[in-house]
């Protein structure tokens, strides 16, 4: 149903059909060519995404520093023809190239010329790291899954209520950091505010690395009501998101039409006559 | 809809209008000049908040101990001149003194004068921590975020069996935490009663610090089943609130009668006339 | 509405008033005299409980010894004496002695007794711990709070899927605590396929304390694994227990009457015929 | 009712009676003979796990390894014997040799037979623990349990959810634990983009082990970032698999349609009859 459109800048020129197959199979999914490339293309994202990750480590890389830099070169190679083919299938090349995902498909191959253009830059850590970004690409191909867009619909609506959330827990977390600031004192590790709020968040986010912990007794109260607290609020944010959904699962759609005759708006999508002046309202 | 009502005082005072718009800026958000004097409240209150928290990292108190003296004067006059402003703003200045946000209001401006009065009181901790409470100032300009309104109602209303689950949860703690004594003893940290009621919470709770841990395998066993407890026993609190929050949203009802003309049924409770053949169903 | 009833063991006995007046007092909550005990006894449970738990504390120990032991002798006396007056109080007193209270108010004053008759023996921690078993005894007060019925019914209700999720944890765990014996070893803390099995437990709940953990890049793969599924499945009990108390919330309730016509089941109870047989079924 | 069925393989074959009531005996649980042979074989297997993971405990192999090694093979001659009548009572012994729970069986009881065979070979620990697969035999057994059916269908049901939002977790953990892999170094034990990732898992599940933990103010105040994340995205599945759970129970619906004689709605789908006023208000 809800399929990725083919963005058709270049409907009506004659001479570009090959181009808007280009454009279906590039952009598209709907055929049989657009699926095997989108398939062909997460396979590729996820193995070059990982061979970055891989020659991270130094005992592999000093093996297969070789075969991590013919990949390297393998997949930038792949990826620049995509870039440049991308480019061409749409009419509005600068408009393709200025988005966000445009952007991305970029970034992930720039670090490679980068290296070629200026020697010694690749040893730049942020700059190889750069290559990580095309994980990003693969959400550009699975926005056609209709769940995602329902979970995201419902995290949008709760956006309000999840930000006055996270204002209580930062507030929660700035008071009671410093309060054991005060407590404990640089011993126990509550060298500064800061750490200390960074130990009240360890804490009420139930992470607990227990690098800093509390030795006092007093100390060790005023924690435990903190985890209690972490322990409880948890149910505000799954709450507020799980009603949420419900509320997206029971919907009766509301009608985005006003009455003709007294301008109420608010009804039913299966309302043919407006309920608060009996006016018809049906479309046809 | 829900905005912030400006407490109109002053009503019907003459001479009062410049008071009624010092007022409308200083509480209200309706007004242009109202809202731009929230937007520069709440960051105020931000870059204040934050130096108070970074003139407590040791490296950066001894570089930049003058940036943050001036600072600090500058917010002190600041908050000090609208703190002057909000008693001078409503008609009665002691009725707002006296309130919670206007305690916190003068509690967060008083340790930097009382530094000045009382020489090297500013070197106690708990003198200089006291400027922080002016975190909470923003709630009050949150206040009218109308998200926040369902949250707290939601949260009153499973006020009852949120404290009868807290119960649980601390009796669960004080027999597993007794137990864990008795069978781990003094070696493996668990020292005393409340120190092992800690490490109960602490593992209730899910946060497992890891200071503390159990090493008999009866105590292990007794551990794990703790953990499941504390892993399964979150679904009370967020069934609690995830229900009354649903309660909630469900509360604008349908009206259960039908229309009288054509038999139909789901019409909103406020309507007045039949969706469906615009019969007027108006209970009068 | 769901007051805590008295159990009237003694009515139509003519001599008996005092003793009912007794009874409503201890046991009931109804009267001014039941409310004002109820209090009284949850503050010295709560006192008691308290002392108990910090004379376990050394330091505490060996300065307040003598206060301890006093506290304990006063406590113990009181809680005899209101056990005495719950056995006059109610007729079948065996019935009261031999039940779950009955045994909990019995074994909680019991060792400052054994202490006195066999000396010596109030050294051993089993004994003294025993105490702690007051805190069960607050339950018993508490229980008039309507809330926690709701809680415990949908407990109740979804208690067959609790099961069969807790020994699919299980399974995870004792899987996956498996295998990671079998990768990791004795070198990373995985001794032994229990002690495995409390490390799964430890990472599947989240709580993950930090003194086991895997070392090789394979381990610490299915860790991540084990983490992400624990990280998941709280949801089901979670979603268990929601669906269950909005189920709570949204019952009509249904009568437990049978059409008398034609013997079904289930009807609403405020139906007024037998929907199945068209039979009247109102009461009157 | 939802009883597991017997798979009637030889029905219509004269002689096989016995088999007939062999098969209602193994696989089914309606027959008192059924039930108790599912209660021993329950039993039977939780001792043999128990024993196969208590014998790797050094200190108690070393002392009862000749009872494990007695009840290993008690038990082994006990499944051999149930896998040889589950082969029999089954027309098509093949097809259930080649099922899931028959490789199961299988898988579980050749460990001994390999060490007859090979001597030597059951020192390899991963045959040993081959013999733990028989934990997974009691689902089979708690197959009849209908709640377990509830939770698996609302389990496949939001699956498309859970995938998307297990993707989003971690393209997360990999944007985060790259990040701290430039921010942190190796000092601090982030030694490897994948280590890194590991990292982030650990802490954005809330697991939180503390074996790598970020020592620089930034990479402490990003972590920060991602353990709120983390806490506040555990709304997801959650919210998720509750609305899913409560579809389902809602799925028996009320009748949209009014009584025609009184007019009163709310009347259950199957009901014939209006309970307020006992017109027949079948659809035919």
């Amino acid at each position: 149903m809800n399929k990725r459109k083919t963005p058709h800048y270049n409907q009506g020129t004659h001479s570009a059909i090959w181009r808007e197959n280009l454009n279906a199979t590039i952009f598209g999914a709907e055929t049989r060519a657009g699926k095997s490339f989108d398939i062909l293309l997460i396979f590729s994202i996820s193995i070059s995404v990982l061979s970055v990750m891989l020659s991270s480590v130094q005992e592999l890389n000093l093996k297969y520093a070789t075969l991590f830099n013919y990949l390297e070169w393998f997949f930038t190679g792949l990826f620049t023809l995509e870039y440049l083919a991308r480019l061409i299938a749409v009419r509005k090349a600068m408009l393709y190239a200025r988005s966000f995902f445009g952007l991305v498909d970029l970034l992930s191959i720039l670090p490679s010329y980068i290296a070629l253009l200026m020697p010694g830059l690749e040893y730049f850590l942020i700059v190889r790291i750069l290559r990580l970004l095309r994980i990003f690409r693969i959400f550009k191909l699975v926005e056609y899954v209709d769940e995602a867009e329902t979970l995201i619909t419902a995290l949008k609506n709760s956006y309000h209520k999840i930000l006055v959330f996270l204002y209580t827990v930062l507030t929660i977390a700035i008071v009671f950091g410093s309060l054991l600031y005060v407590i404990e004192g640089s011993a126990a590790g509550f060298t500064s505010i800061p750490k200390s709020i960074y130990w009240a968040i360890v804490t009420l986010t139930t992470v607990g690395y227990g690098d800093i912990a509390p030795q006092t007794p007093l100390g060790q109260i005023i924690s435990a009501s903190i985890m209690i607290m972490g322990y409880g609020i948890i149910a505000v944010p799954t709450g507020i998101y799980s009603s949420e959904l419900i509320k997206t699962h029971q919907a009766t759609p509301i009608s985005n039409h006003a009455c003709p005759s007294c301008g109420e708006l608010g009804h039913d999508s299966d309302a043919s006559y407006c309920k608060y002046c009996g006016e018809n309202i049906s479309p046809d």
